[in-house]
């Protein structure tokens, strides 16, 4: 078989219209039939119409005495009647029938007085006063709901109400999942070099579930032909729509397409988005059958744009309507001309604005996808955003969620998860979106007015001074809050058991060395820059002073991973993953808050978080904190 | 036991704080563990970590070669060098495994030759260009979800990928519901007079679940003390919340409240709202015990403002914001002073501006609540909304899908049903808001433009014709456009078998014929003034001339009840519910349409299902109606 290096590169539009035109008639909703009790979200498929009337008796609406209403016509203050009890007035309760006869109730607080006679009125009443009549609520026949509506639990309350305990819905697509290729192995396999987990048909059987349909996951399939077609002809006999989450580039044999066009029809391969190149369109046996890239990020955002209108399409639905706001970008987006891109972002209203942060848009990022609040689409035709545009962002969260959520650029510290988690503990909704960009370019953020605050440890070397004059700098006549929020040790982060032995800044000169870096404008490269200066040494004489990376853990990563020998950071991001460090020194991390936000109830939460013992608490537990000047404010 | 007239009447924010007050720290959420895979929608129980790093190897993120960085210093466009394949240069495919002893990746597009001395190079590369290194996605240790974290598909792949198999989440709380009372049957029983059927079980057990908890509906039980106090210490033994729904009223012996002052601390009894007062919140050994009032309205709205909370709270979660927007109420609320009222409302864009229509109040309605689209607060020292006023209205339905609804203010009609469900069949989620007071109130909403269009039925008794003349004489300047919906036959309805064998109209005018009228404004009811008038009979000599029904329906449903002889209405009323009928005439039933909506998506697809052969004989096996100009514009 040979290799197939260019895939078509159509809109993907066009090939999904086609698609839906090709098999859309072929492809219809069918029905079935549940018990009221459990229909609930189920969608309707058919008019329903009540069976019996509600109230099916004439029904007393007040705690009082049914009458006839002529028995009092003619009465008057001047003259008042009595009514004889259980003759001409019988006591009745909120819901009571009213008595075969009668046609009106009057309240207990319009009876003048009780007594052996009966009760005595002093106003005449009309019929059918305070009488609910049958069908007041419900007519028999009456439609209560329309087709295609999702039942909620007071729609249920009004079908049996109205006698309806079996309800005609639409029965849920079912979607095959068919997870395939060599190095594919389960979640609780242990895994070898080259192995990659299943996480994808966990995914999009959850996502089949949140649209409506019923998903079954195949066994993990090898990149053998014949097997492949035995498991996909076998899911064409039970399923409505097939998903093959194929190997994940051209670099890999693609037997999807070609299963597709040897038993059924394929009408798109490849599709100008990015990233989820390699997409098969087409269908077998009439069934909708979907080639998915098996990178995480692709397999999500292709699910989303071919296979969730086709979960819908067979309930009878058009795709529910996405959710957007409107957002200034935070830094500017690239994007290559000829596909269109989708960039993940996080999302913060800041001050009257919306402020949307790109993040890692990687195809395999995974994680890219649980941090995400939104979505961008830059145009196929189009080369990005420029910083501070103005753009739609499609929502992965709701608005109410996104609205208490405090936005945070800066430094990367493993304390902020913790305060995320503490304030969200609270019961709050939002908790920190935070996106790690270094100390710089978070005073800059909060100069654009796209931060809440930032998480900033920049030491003076002038003065050996932490923060303060970087404010004052580059934020000149805004009012900045600074408190504390830790004080951490960095360290020389380095192999389990130092197997170089290394000591001191000047062993990172020795050759040979492969030191990691942080990325220009974060605080620990300042910190280095500023201890190799002291150390009269120069970053010529560093092996690897070039490679930079943009968390503390990733540094740690590098080092643990064998990939680099030593890095520099903190003692917390060496502790969690197990591995041994050098002290160089300590230094203060805070927040800087713009005074402006300081009365925000979010704001005034997280200040009360930090300053709490159990926030306090659990920090010095990760080790390589101090928190002596926690939620202490400067200046 | 005595009969309990007056309930106390306290504020009800007061009652919840007291309650949340003394039994919060008693009543804490529990955890469990569950397999990720079947974590969807679960609530984090505790921060979760990663077990492994993500990719947990060195991995080519391009298809090409795997090489030594340092075999290609050096190497420029007028020195390029081979690599020798299988030794300098092993082939990868995008997340093989880097090979032990390499540290970059070239991508295919970047060889110049590929030949039998294996690779030829134009470029020098940097180390670990191309390569994922371990832990770029995910890094062992990292915090992947915060607690108090919904789960959602994307974290799930996020989890499988970091080696999380099992994640512990906040257990359901358990609620348990008790139906009670004498008169209440289960949904499949068949009822007989005085019975109520039990829908509020099902309508409160699916709030639950809606909510996060996991409900039991218990057995009904009968009103009687050992039978309750038995059924309610049995669920404390096993629920976390216990919510008993109590007999209707305070005409209703109210057991529960004892029940809760016997076996634990009651802390309400009756709240200042409306509907729902008889509500009683307390413990019974610990558990937050709530008795609900029967009426289905109140019982709805009490279980939001008082269950809903705790259910929450027993997640560790606050209660989600309520989506709220401004709206314009299209008619005057009245509520009394004392009580906060919640008032149903429907609600729809016309314009620019959002309209709040208001809803039937009744307690027992239940269909208000099927076609509310929010809820206005009247508070409890306001006597009410004027109309036009702006208020907040919470939503009970998501924004997107009250954008695509439509808003038909004016007469009824049951093709209009039919209208809105083919609406929806074409796959939109708005269809039609029709809020049912008559032709002449339907064109005064045009007027104050808070309806897309009005049904309208109106009858110039000078000149004989439809709808035209009132258009000029109220909306005058207004450019309107009239479409014609159906013909519809006018009959008198009448029992099954005509008994009282009513022929004309100069029959209604016989001793002792209960008639049942249509309400003033409504075209129906013109239409009966019209025919009085040319009859030569005047209103006296009509018995229930003044009873005035609001729907054909409700007029139908009087005379199948009995409750009235005859009444004046549409032919496919009577035949809904098995009437006979007399022709008295046809009329004519036109939508009014503001030409400035004419170019609305929605209006358009309405226009073109008014016009389609599908509604058409939809409508004609309705019966009773013509559809000979159904979609023709006059004028």
């Amino acid at each position: 078989m040979e290799r197939q290096i260019y895939l078509e590169n159509k809109a993907w539009q066009e090939g999904l219209a086609l698609m839906m035109e090709k098999l859309a008639e072929r492809c219809v909703p069918k029905n079935e039939v549940v018990d009221v009790r459990s229909s609930l979200h189920r969608i309707t498929g058919t008019i329903i119409r009540a069976h019996r009337s509600s109230p099916h008796f004439a029904a007393s609406a007040m705690d009082g005495y049914a009458i006839r209403a002529k028995d009092t016509f003619g009465i008057s203050e001047r003259e008042p009647r009595w009514l004889e009890l259980g003759v001409q007035a019988i006591q009745v309760d909120t819901g009571d029938p009213v008595p075969e006869g009668m046609d009106a109730v009057v309240m207990l607080e319009e009876v003048l007085e009780l007594g052996e006679r009966g009760i005595l009125l002093q106003a005449p009443v009309v019929p059918w006063n305070h009488v609910r009549p049958v069908g007041e609520d419900i007519v028999e026949g009456e439609v209560l709901l329309p087709i295609h509506h999702r039942i909620r639990p007071q729609d249920q309350g009004a079908l049996l109400a109205a006698g309806v305990l079996e309800v005609e819905v639409r029965r849920k697509p079912r979607v095959g999942i068919l997870p395939t290729g060599d190095e594919i192995r389960p979640p609780e396999a242990s895994l070898q070099v080259g192995d990659i987990v299943d996480s994808n048909s966990t995914v999009l059987a959850s996502l089949v579930e949140e649209w409506g349909g019923y998903a079954t996951i195949w066994p993990i399939t090898p990149d053998q032909p014949e097997r492949l077609e035995d498991a996909i002809l076998k899911m064409a006999e039970s399923q409505d729509i097939l998903v093959i989450i194929a190997g994940s580039s051209q670099g890999r044999d693609d037997y999807t397409s070609h299963m597709i066009e040897k038993h059924g029809t394929l009408y798109l391969h490849g599709v100008a988005i990015k990233p989820g190149k390699p997409v098969a369109l087409g269908e077998i046996h009439g069934k909708p059958t979907f080639g998915i890239p098996g990178y995480p990020v692709s397999t999500y955002l292709t699910a989303h744009l071919f296979l969730e209108p086709w979960v819908y399409q067979l309930q009878g639905l058009s795709k529910g309507v996405q959710t957007t706001l409107d957002a200034v970008v935070s830094k500017k987006v690239f994007s290559s001309l000829g596909s269109e891109e989708f960039v993940r972002v996080k999302v913060g209203k800041v001050g009257d604005r919306w402020v949307a942060a790109p993040l890692n848009r990687g195809a395999g990022v995974t994680m890219s996808l649980v941090r995400a609040d939104g979505m961008l689409r830059v145009p196929r035709l189009q080369e990005g955003f420029h910083e501070g545009e103005t753009v739609p962002v499609e929502l992965l969260r709701p608005v109410s969620e996104l609205e208490e959520t405090l936005v945070c650029i800066g430094s990367h510290d493993l304390t902020l998860d913790v305060l995320s988690s503490h304030m969200k503990a609270r019961g709050g909704q939002g908790g920190i979106a935070s996106a790690h960009v270094g100390s710089l370019a978070g005073i800059l953020s909060l100069r654009k007015r796209e931060a809440h605050f930032a998480g900033i440890h920049l030491l003076d070397p002038d003065t050996g001074e932490y923060n303060l004059s970087y404010l004052q700098r580059f934020l000149p006549g805004r009012e900045i809050a600074l408190m504390n929020l830790v004080y951490r040790t960095q360290v020389l982060i380095v192999p389990k058991g130092n197997p170089l032995d290394l000591k001191t800044l000047e062993d990172l000169a020795q050759p040979g060395i492969r030191f990691v870096n942080r990325q220009g404008g974060s605080g620990t490269r300042v910190l280095f820059d500023y201890l190799l200066q002291k150390q009269g040494l120069s970053k010529e004489q560093i092996l690897g002073y070039e490679r930079e990376e943009f968390t503390h853990l990733a540094v740690a990563v590098a080092v643990a991973s064998g990939s680099a020998d030593v890095g520099l950071g903190i003692q917390s991001a060496a502790e969690a993953l197990g591995l041994d460090y050098v002290l160089v020194g300590e230094e203060r991390y805070d927040l800087a808050i713009p005074r402006e936000y300081l009365e925000e109830p979010r704001i005034k939460t997280m200040i009360a978080v930090i300053q709490s013992k159990e926030f306090q608490e659990d920090v010095l537990a990760l080790g390589g904190y101090d928190v002596r000047e926690t939620g202490v404010f400067y200046g």
